[in-house]
């Protein structure tokens, strides 16, 4: 790739030229939104501008090109730089630039899918990092050899989930990632805890395994090239990370190096003042020519050998059920299946953190090794991992204990915006896990993943069950965006179902006769209501799909049925019952029975008797509103 | 303290009897429970038993006596060993410790705070790393010589809060902090990404800041010994580590270095293979010299100066409203409110991650820098640094984006089990923060935190009431525990209250004159809904206190009015709505106004326009039912 150099001195001054334009347009844009980051965006103009027209590649006719090069800004908020830079080589035309933040614009706030080159929203720190390898993941099976490229702060380095990240790349060899860590001293509200110690960073960073380039001036042009062209000559398998030393608001004297305007746009008279310093600026034909170069670049330079697993797109692979998967728990169920699925649909990532011999991914990880992806226990990582696989098209299912999914709650809030598909599973839910105690009793993942946008949500009772719904997930993971939400039940199993049964999204199953008083209610307290069902007849409906819920079965209950109690192993707060009485489709007196009380350790039945959940829990209620 | 060293050598003969006892309590209890992390508990019995007898000072009459180290077992699943060492200085009887894992005992599946000289229940990986950096804090704020000690697995290491808490350990310059990491290898299903790389993993540590100590051997008692001795000649300000390179289940054969173990108690036949192999064991006497040894120990050596934040606790002193408060936007009084309340209790602590002058706790960095915390990036370690502080009895109020909180959505689920009380703020909430965008705005804040045990929820439209709420949080904080959100807005302010308008937990202000149609709303939407109320008379209720909601006012709504509307910036699910309908209180019938579409950067009137909770919408949405 030398005559990337050639190109370099031949570009300098082009490049001078596109560079202040992007400073220009990074000024320009906030002050006519009247919001938005200048200073985070001017620090890392100079390093990206430079990264934009040299080494990054990509096809501008076409953001779904497998040949591209992608760019993260995981720093999202430096989004006046990104579209400044896509501004430059005449992606978005001035005019539209000039929406910046305003509604309805394709250029909002933080880089967002609205617009086609964006990878995915970004603007809660860390998370690009790994969207990063999740990207650089997939290209890789694909058999590409385009690069991601990603843009971090410093402030950024605070969150835990970067080390996550980096970790995941270098255990996957991800020599196609680079990091570019915008090294500017300066975060929201004061100096960071690394202040400018570029030796501790490079220290740091190399301790986990990344190949680190040091930039001692990232608001020099011509070093910037010098250090994008020896990264061409890296032969390791590393992914790289770019330190470069720069100063927040540098390239206007009143912002440089100070503190106090993150965030702020500059008012007019402030903005033209900032201007003049920048002097004369071409804004329009600096992009032609380069993208003309850029073209012959691409052309040229990009041997490739195409695997999109998009060919399974439209051909989902059910698989056949089998009597092995007969009587297993819910979990077991998911490995086994997912394994079988994965035989026959290339395109499907299991990912697990570290638990696979509780989930059972196992299976898959020793059956099909290219499609299990060990995450160790990093859980942030694992969830946004997913969602760069997803957005190039995989379909993720990613599983651990339900109570941990707690810790990547940020991600998969941020997997709402990210317009794709993502399967989670959380195993050992609720208190009936027993002597492990609380800390691994998830209690609120319910209300978690309803509270999400597009959010399925789905609790089998039994292996049969547990593979149907896993079809309806991978279904949907094939067509449109969403998060599917598998809970799944540590207790051993036993089937309540056959093979015949069908479910549906949005479904719900008659387990028994009608009686007077109906139990709504799902996963392992359906063997609680059936139990009592032996003793005292009332009607057991299985509401495993807990979003949506099945409103006609519902107002069916309000018809023929005179009480409800709804029973289940999670707080009432945001679940099944609060999920069902916001419907107001039941119109006869509802009961809730969940867990309201600090659990402790014990049996499964301990556990659920002092919960009263159980069996006797029940009955005690039925006797009651009797 | 170099007396320890002699203590030692006089010591190493009972030392060595007190191993073999832990490790064969380890197996009993475990095996008698029929669960239990067995190889994970060996693999660190050599370090902490040493430490245990030696460095390790407390007094054994009183959990709560500030001159205690503390011990924090981080990996909580090494439960079996945290009890057995209690076991071996007699906290704990032969017959208690054999009721493992049984329910009502104290000896739960991972330490909580059901056995008075633990800390806080752990289990979910990486936090005990936090809550130590928190208790080494209040330690040092108190005045006390007492040190933090805390036991994390290399697994552990994965987790990204991990080099959070290193950063704050070092940046609070924690000297009093003694992390052990037991690198054994091998995690819950096979070798871990570190393996045994000491050396890569001694330079990460050091480059987050640590003094690290080696220990090649950490399953050799006389090198423990060693390496605890020269810890103790440690001067530096910095934070300590100590890796001890261990084997997975060492000390029994079969067990040792060896896959497929993990969380896995013997059965009665290998645990007796095993016991047979540690030869004889004193299972009674060891802990009584050794106790008394102690007592000595720790009536010399403990320079103490009390001042402990408790002294505050029944003296609560509420601060009285002064008109520099007024129309104040609620965040802007969070942020001058607690600095009022700082300076007259001294036990509250405030805590921002980097957000300090949009949450607008600068000014209490400002006046009074020894109440203030800055946590930078990092919520997750904000949060249970939050839960260590608490723990030693300060009263913490931590704060961020309301959206970030979810980066943290683990660490406060598990404060639920902490016995402690925080308080956490979470401002910019909703869309009606306009130009970020998405990544921003919380729409599942009031979901995540209505779902946890024991949680208030908070939801304030002006200055005044964000004013006396603070006090009522504050004032729980002093008399139980609890997790109390309050959750702020980033518009501008403008006083719907004057200063003698009551607040209480559970209440809510009735804002207009009855109407037949009312709206429940709180925050932000209140505004809407005053709007409305100028051009079309209703019923505004200000339904501030979501959690306990005002049970009575339901009723009389119910009994007052014919249609009910519930208006919020939340998501549907798990928001104000949903808390509402499953009181059960409303006979009425109500309509949800709520966000239920993807949104979108804009101006604040644009996004809610277009999510039709604003005025607009609320008139449409009256019309159509009226």
């Amino acid at each position: 790739l030398c005559h990337i150099r050639g190109e370099i001195f031949h570009m300098s001054d082009t490049l001078n030229q596109a560079l202040k334009q992007v400073q220009a347009n990074i000024l320009l844009s906030t002050t006519q939104a009247g919001t938005g980051h200048v200073t985070s965006s001017l620090s890392a103009a100079h390093i990206m501008t430079a990264l934009f027209f040299t080494n990054f590649k990509f096809n501008q006719n076409d953001p779904h090109d497998l040949r591209n090069d992608r760019l993260i800004f995981s720093k999202g908020h430096a989004s006046p730089l990104y579209f400044s830079l896509y501004r430059a080589c005449g992606l978005i035309t001035q005019d539209e630039l000039m929406t910046f933040r305003k509604f309805g614009s394709r250029i909002e706030g933080h880089p967002s899918s609205a617009f086609p080159f964006c990878e995915c929203l970004t603007g809660s720190l860390g998370q690009g990092v790994s969207i990063a390898v999740g990207e650089a993941i997939a290209l890789k099976k694909q058999g590409s050899n385009a690069r991601v490229y990603c843009l971090l702060g410093d402030s950024e380095l605070a969150e835990g989930s970067c080390y996550e990240a980096f970790n995941s790349a270098v255990y996957n060899n991800l020599d196609n990632l680079i990091y570019i860590v915008d090294f500017n001293r300066l975060g929201q509200r004061g100096v960071t805890q690394l202040e400018h110690n570029t030796e501790l960073l490079s220290k740091r960073l190399a301790s986990f395994g990344l190949e680190v380039f040091k930039l001692e001036n990232g608001n020099n042009l011509n070093e910037c090239l010098n250090t994008l062209h020896y990264l061409e000559f890296s032969t390791s398998a590393k992914p790289k990370v770019i330190i470069a030393k720069t100063r927040k608001g540098y390239g206007v004297s009143f912002l440089d190096d100070q503190e106090g305007f993150h965030g702020k746009a500059l008012n007019k008279e402030d903005c033209n003042k900032a201007l003049k310093e920048l002097g004369s600026v071409d804004m329009k034909a600096i992009f032609q020519t380069l993208q003309l170069e850029r073209e012959e670049l691409s052309k040229t330079n990009l041997p490739f050998k195409r695997q999109y697993p998009d060919d399974n797109k439209k051909t989902f692979q059910s698989f056949v059920w089998q009597s092995s998967l007969a009587n297993l728990s819910t979990r077991q169920a998911y490995g086994a299946y997912l394994d079988s699925l994965v035989h026959k649909n290339p395109s499907l990532m299991v990912l697990d953190a570290e638990m696979s011999n509780s989930t059972y991914t196992d299976i898959v990880s020793k059956n099909h090794p290219a499609n299990f992806l060990e995450m160790f226990i990093a859980e942030q990582n694992m969830i946004s991992v997913a969602t760069g696989l997803a957005k190039l098209r995989y379909v993720p299912f990613c599983s651990t204990f339900a109570a941990f999914l707690s810790r990547a709650y940020d991600q998969i809030r941020m997997a709402q915006y990210a317009d794709c598909c993502l399967n989670i599973a959380g195993s050992h839910c609720g208190i009936s896990i027993g002597p492990d105690g609380p800390s691994q009793m998830a209690l609120e993942d319910i209300a978690m993943f309803r509270s999400l946008h597009n959010s399925w949500i789905f609790y089998p009772c039994d292996s049969v069950s547990t593979c149907k719904i896993i079809d309806l997930m991978a279904q949907r993971s094939f067509k449109e965006a969403g998060i599917n939400y598998l809970r799944l039940t540590r207790d051993k199993g036993q089937d309540v179902y056959t093979n015949e049964q069908i479910f549906k999204v949005g479904g719900s199953n008659l387990l028994t006769q009608w009686q007077d008083i109906t139990v709504l209610t799902a996963g392992i307290t359906v063997f609680e209501a059936l139990e009592v069902n032996k003793i005292l007849p009332i009607t057991v409906i299985d509401m495993y799909s807990i979003k949506p819920l099945d409103l006609d079965r519902l107002e069916e209950v309000s018809s023929k049925c005179k009480q409800v109690i709804v029973l289940e192993d999670h707080h009432q707060e945001g679940g099944l019952y609060e999920a069902i009485m916001a419907t107001k489709k039941l119109q006869i007196p509802v009961y809730s029975m969940s867990v309201d009380k600090l659990p402790k350790s014990g049996s499964k039945e301990d556990v659920m008797r002092y919960c009263k959940i159980d069996k006797d829990g029940l009955l005690e209620m039925i006797t009651r509103i009797y």
